[in-house]
């Protein structure tokens, strides 16, 4: 793909009025993973639909340096703890992942079919097991098939390619209405990238599956990765709900030479954080709520988390209703036993909730100190009734 | 009428599985007070309907003690500020109400106006304003037509009657598909009570409004207020969300000369708590989460409001899908960077969701200590969806 005709694309991944794209970005066919990785994707009988189910992705570069975030929920699945557990979170050059099932509240037997998978993943890659990864994605609850698993692996081991992350991405697809996947470059580096998520998402530190790669040097990934996911899948709530299986892995090879250039991991993952809340189950809309004056950042972020998970607040948004009281509420409960003064809409815009924009702007200040804090979210619809009443998640 | 026809009507009362009555109780005509109280409402305008919208209650008795508890939302209505600061909460004679309008976020302007029909109500009834109460229920951030309730409240005040107690239900009703009232008698002294609430309910220690009148002899009533409501009022939720108005009244003349019988208020109140769940916006259905085996009272209260309040686990109860691992992911997440091994339905008892019942029972035991606590909840519906999304409320 040329240069010119990655532009045409250009704004088909970096849409959202929030992401600051840093100057000189391209982006490139998603499909195309960044240089050294390759991944596929195969259906293996986990999903009821017959989609791709279990995907393989790997590092062919002889240095690779890596951070892996987990979520924090103490009903953690089987594959986190695999993670947490008897993986090298900075070393991890293989992934293992699939979705229709995702492997928790499965007891020990659940633990050991992680294992399995992790080792016949490690043996089709060529790598040690502790430098593969585990993901899964699906019901919660329910056994995994993992005979169906280990038949799929070979499979998709015969499949890796440098072309395989649609494959990849639509491995981990579960209620996801398409693929979330990027691969931009910048400052002479390459990032890919690929995301899951609609519902049950409210992160710890962590949230939803998120893969990337890029051939940047990045001297401490760990840190670099918490910043990034501090300001993207830190920020957004779909239904307050943290899930079992969170998990966003970060791999660098560094063989580009060049440093990652400012800004760039952020905004990939900020444009994927957003489509994980455009895409919470049900979602129109997405909102933006900003909580400024208040008196501590604790507080800014409470409140901005409360008025984001207010269902009140959030079928507002979707009813296109600016009603500023039911973000006063909202605040007033996250505040409870204190006292705020002046509410009104001088303080509180809430017209953004009425506007036509998809995407939509809402603010409240405190007058009670500088702190300051924001959250996106999504809105409340008759779809997510339906997806999660009328079907088993 | 008779203790026949009262017992004829036993069961429309108290009908939930869950409220413990004690023996003896009959229930009386709902419109018929507690001997001593009178009430009366009035249609004004504040409703779009023309439905009734303001109301009074009076005590003729010579002597009243009383309890008023009040929401702790920081964003307190002006008739919740009105009470909190004007009032003798343990002397209160005197009530008047409306709906249609908070009153909440209205600035000096909506305290001023509160004031005004708190004198106007003073007025009326021939008491001194420190012992009326106010409450209002319905649009936040709207100025509240005083005038209208001005002129209401002498109209109001000219149709105070002993069996008043269905009109000035129905001046307290919102969304409410029908009025949440009793009167029962046992051992000697008679309970009325009137409760209004269908979303918007998660109790700081109070709830929605209720206001309970009896002749017993209650010694301390703020401290059996309290003791009640932390078992009925405290024990729900429908959104997780805290109003700005919640407020329970009790009165109390002791003109009986007995004392309340052992559980009776009680079972007012939970009877009355299960009713708003039940008529939350939407509901079809009414759960009970027991949470047990906890390391503390806090713990089992937290993962208990966790369950309660997941969208997952309400829509789950909506579909009748008996889905364990929605209550393990919302347990886990209430314990976030804990651990609790061994979840599975071995000690999750998720059938009450999938079953034909409308009380639907579930636990869970966390095998963590010995503490324990439940909450009632409801079902998240297609009908919440479009209360809240295509009205202003």
């Amino acid at each position: 793909m040329s240069v010119d005709q990655a532009a045409g694309k250009g704004q088909r991944f970096f849409r959202s009025r929030w992401v600051d794209v840093p100057a000189g970005v391209e982006e490139l066919d998603p499909a195309q993973l960044a240089p050294s990785f390759r991944a596929a994707g195969v259906a293996c009988g986990l999903k009821a639909s017959g989609g791709i189910d279990v995907g393989l992705l790997v590092c062919d570069a002889a240095e690779v340096s890596s951070a892996l975030l987990l979520t924090r929920n103490a009903a953690a699945a089987a594959p986190i703890r695999v993670c947490r557990d008897e993986c090298n979170g900075d070393q991890i050059r293989g992934v293992v992942v699939n979705s229709g099932n995702a492997n928790a509240a499965t007891g020990e037997q659940g633990y050991r079919d992680a294992l399995a998978m992790r080792a016949a993943a490690a043996q089709v890659l060529g790598v040690d097991a502790p430098s593969v990864a585990i993901a899964e994605t699906g019901v919660i609850g329910v056994p995994l098939d993992v005979d169906v698993v280990l038949a799929g692996i070979p499979r998709a081991a015969a499949g890796l390619d440098e072309r395989g992350a649609t494959e990849f991405t639509r491995a981990i697809m579960t209620t996801d209405k398409g693929p979330k996947f990027c691969t931009v470059t910048a400052g002479g580096v390459t990032v890919s990238a690929q995301a899951k998520g609609a519902g049950m998402i409210e992160p710890g530190f962590a949230t939803l599956l998120c893969f990337v790669q890029t051939d940047a040097v990045i001297a401490d990934p760990e840190t670099e990765l918490r910043k990034a996911a501090q300001d993207s899948f830190e920020r957004i709530t779909v239904d307050g709900q943290m899930s079992t299986n969170d998990t966003v892995l970060l791999q660098a090879t560094g063989a580009s030479g060049r440093a990652m250039p400012a800004g760039l991991l952020d905004a990939v993952l900020l444009q994927l954080a957003l489509e994980v809340v455009g895409d919470g189950e049900g979602a129109s809309r997405v909102g933006r709520i900003d909580v400024s004056e208040a008196a501590s950042a604790v507080e800014a972020e409470r409140v901005a988390r409360a008025i984001a998970n207010s269902p009140l607040v959030k079928t507002a948004l979707n009813g296109r209703d600016a009603n500023w009281g039911r973000i006063a509420q909202a605040a007033g409960m996250a505040l409870a036993s204190e006292q705020i003064s002046g509410l009104s809409p001088n303080v509180i815009e809430a017209d953004g909730l009425g506007s036509a924009d998809e995407e939509a702007e809402i603010a409240i200040r405190l007058g009670r100190g500088e702190d300051s804090a924001h959250v996106y979210f999504c809105d409340l619809t008759h779809e997510y009734i339906r997806i999660n009443a009328e079907y088993t998640t």
